[in-house]
């Protein structure tokens, strides 16, 4: 294998991988050659935009910390995030939507009790956040595994601010009725870190870095399909916009304000606060292996 | 924009990326959109092998410092660096052929007098390299800057050792005939470094990390287009099965071996030598520009 032209070049490289002992590695594989190389072919880079590409994927690479995913930013900005959802979330049932997991999440959160305040000494709008978490048919889950996390009031991360402890985030777990709630403050829209080469792609692009406000939410329960999503609030002005496209009507929820005075659970809030409420409904496993099949 | 699925996500990104100021970059975000979106549907990756890509490219990344640049040996091994070449290299008159940079040029190497002696200290077989540098239709270029680096016996670059200076890897000019000779030891074939992220990839896919054997040159003279190519060393074991898919029959030489004795310089060398010789044919940067354009 000599001699390669810029056509022959592909058939010599999906020669070579064809040995690949994995039959998935193997499919992969291929199927990368092939779409690089026809990329490679339709935008025919010169040599200096070759080493373009070279030092943004470096550059990228460079960026990535414990704390900060350049490529998860690339891969959400790119649409491939919530393409490879979509994928594999195509529910038939009226099961909960999924969205983008992001880079935020901390693996293994500290588990509260229902209840608490996870605010810790954040400033920002009350909220009160409850939920069940149902099977697609309604029942209640109890002893489900509710992760949640969100921005302070400035649109920040706990992990952005350097020597910060863990705030704004927290693991509950539902009751008998499937029921779960805690107190924390309303998230603010904010754009995605963007002092990085996504950020510059972002601006060579014309297109602008932020995200519609949210809370995320992961929920584990056994024989039931992880579920990673966000409920989003009404009427921010980037829920048409979402840098990172992940947006779903059905995610949102209105964030109702209620005057000062006494909360569902008895608290008696000082101020005005806001109500997150909603019922999430997860995929049974086995409809999880059966599309996978 | 919102409530995306896997078909109509690729559109809105597309939407996104329509902004782009700049026609060039726009042209290559709506490219990369379109593959990478085809790609992950066709491959339907869990989000279990989508974090494995995210993790493969952090790695890759985070194993490229100033002496290491694991995405050329990703792009490199994948044919994406030849298949760039191929598409900048498409000559139609009778000029070198082109083929990788690799990942060991180091920019500005010494100058040396014509008739050096490059390798330093190390042990090896010794090289007579000479050649001519000339115009397509054979006119003698003088005061072309010729860059030369290649490995040692071991296969290793002097940048691959820890705290060595640089040898095997100089900076000639052409006299007022177009020529230039040095001395230097016979490179031997080489496993690209495997150690990282692309040499898992290269064992995942049953593939070795070999190169045939040879010499890197880059030529430049004003008004010609800056030539970037090997002599690769005849007979050797790999040149049908290189790694980054770099070999073309028309820069193989024979690295003649000569019995101890006067070599075409003069000097004596008191045990065999190879020979290296080459005729470099420099392509006019009309050609290059009118093909670009
Ligand atoms: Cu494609
Ligand atoms: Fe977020
Ligand atoms: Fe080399």
């Amino acid at each position: 294998m000599r001699n390669f032209d810029q056509f022959t070049i592909t058939q010599a490289v999906l020669e070579r991988v064809a040995n690949t002992p994995d039959a998935r590695t193997r499919q992969i594989s291929e199927a990368l050659v092939r779409h690089l190389h026809d990329f490679i072919r339709e935008v025919r880079p010169t040599q200096a935009e070759w080493e373009q590409g070279i030092a943004f994927l470096t550059a990228t690479g460079h960026m990535c910390t414990g704390t900060r995913q350049e490529f998860i930013l690339l891969s959400d900005t790119l649409g491939v995030s919530m393409l490879v959802d979509a994928i594999n979330h195509d529910h038939q049932q009226a099961v909960t939507e999924s969205t983008v997991l992001g880079p935020f999440y901390v693996e293994g959160p500290p588990e509260q009790p229902c209840g608490s305040d996870i605010s810790g000494d954040l400033p920002g709008e009350p909220m009160f956040a409850s939920g069940t978490v149902r099977t697609a048919d309604g029942t209640p889950l109890a002893n489900a595994i509710v992760d949640v996390w969100h921005s302070d009031e400035d649109g920040y991360y706990d992990v952005q601010h350097e020597g910060e402890g863990l705030v704004a985030r927290a693991r509950f777990r539902t009751d008998e009725a499937g029921h779960f709630h805690f107190w924390s403050i309303k998230p603010a829209a904010y754009p995605i870190p963007h002092d990085g080469p996504v950020g510059k792609m972002l601006q060579a692009q014309g297109r602008h870095p932020w995200r519609p406000a949210h809370v995320h939410f992961m929920i584990e329960a056994p024989g039931y399909e992880k579920l990673v999503t966000h409920v989003f609030v009404a009427g921010d002005a980037y829920l048409d916009s979402d840098a990172v496209f992940g947006v779903k009507d059905s995610l949102i929820c209105d964030f109702a304000v209620h005057p000062a005075g006494a909360a569902p659970d008895g608290r008696v809030v000082d101020r005005p606060w806001c109500e997150l409420t909603y019922d999430f409904r997860l995929n049974p496993v086995s409809n999880a292996a059966s599309r996978a099949a």
